[in-house]
């Protein structure tokens, strides 16, 4: 049905493979891509199919691009309280050829372009109940497709929060109703530049056998796995 | 489309494909697989790359069998519940024949057989603050690419969040500590019988061009696309 010739890109090589990309070159996305990207989106299950996430397109119309001006400042603030709040030019971020140094500078240029991103997805939350912990459950998903069928295309984005310090501003901007939440925030583009590997901690740090915290010795990474976040104690 | 089909299965495909699956055969999934689809589902992303998701993998160790025979309660009474509710077995649904009693027979199935459930995942959110709506982004993505590992591999599973009720029972029985949320509870194997396709609302339905509610002209479904949940405005 979607996919007439076979896929250059496989199911399990697609899911090892997407990662976050935050620099994007300028053209603008096809709108084909883009209804071929939110339609497997919204393949993506939800409780009792109720299907609650809307998207909200932000290209270069009068309102996307206000709102993407308001997102931009909110993003280059959460980026500065982050990166002081984090120490990230300190420590090895003080060298700069170090992984830490590089990723400020790239999540600099991608804070201080964001009004350049070609495409920015709002997924938002119809909810049916008050906001709760786990009604993520329903909207996540499709966001994580999302950026899965953009990867399938060649495409990349990023899925983020980051618009939480601008919520009020946007929403008579964009006419999003109070009672609808702004799950996330996806910006979307051909990838510019070169991406590294996705990196994770060691498996057997987060699967468990039976029981919290009791290892699972068959919980093995392949070989190759790329590791960023570990080793650490698992529980707490 | 849910037929059991080996590698390779393109990414596009995967993502259109993959339903949920509440009819599971009662073959143990070996451990190689349990591992391949959960370290696919680790490669999703989060907030950070914190990676706060923690799975707890329930197959036939002593805690499992406890901790799956009161999740086996909580999936009855809320079924049950929810039935009554919804009045599952009125309207259509007194037609045995009809989609809605189909429906109705299959999840009291799968309800009733939740014991025998191969493996039960629990995907678990080590939090670093407070409950939130948001929170769901840093884990829901890793169970979704976890529910299509699953399909790559031939198995199939489904996200609930249908433990609510017996959290308080699960626990202690499971060693979970309290500020850990039980984010998902994902049953999982070889699915049994024939399986629908997906089905969802129309994309025009739920894809807004600048401004919400704005109707995005390029927002057309491929042909054969199967429907559920719509028409339906989708403002209120």
């Amino acid at each position: 049905m979607t996919a007439v010739r076979p896929e250059p890109l496989g199911l399990l090589e697609g899911l090892a493979s997407t990662r976050a990309i935050r620099r994007f070159r300028p053209d603008p996305i096809p709108e084909a891509d883009l209804a071929t990207i939110l339609w497997h989106a919204t393949r993506a299950p939800s409780g009792s199919n109720r299907q609650p996430t809307r998207f909200v397109v932000l290209r270069d119309g009068p309102a996307a691009r206000a709102a993407k001006a308001a997102l931009g400042r909110s993003f280059r603030a959460g980026w500065a309280e982050k990166a002081a709040a984090e120490q990230y030019g300190q420590g090895s971020g003080a060298d700069p050829g170090s992984p830490k140094a590089r990723q400020v500078i790239a999540m600099q240029r991608f804070v201080d372009r964001f009004e350049d991103i070609p495409a920015v997805v709002l997924a938002c939350n119809l909810r049916h109940r008050a906001p709760h912990p786990t009604e993520g459950a329903s909207v996540y998903p499709a966001c994580q497709n999302l950026l899965l069928a953009a990867r399938a295309l060649g495409y990349g984005g990023v899925m983020t929060t980051w618009h939480g310090d601008v919520e009020d501003e946007l929403r008579p901007l964009l006419g999003i109703p109070d009672d609808v939440g702004i799950a996330a925030t996806i910006p979307l583009g051909r990838p510019e530049g070169s991406h590294g590997p996705v990196r994770r901690r060691p498996l057997a740090e987060v699967v468990f056998d039976d029981r919290w915290d009791e290892p699972a010795a068959w919980a093995v990474d392949p070989e190759g796995t790329r590791f960023a976040g570990g080793p650490r104690r698992h529980s707490r």
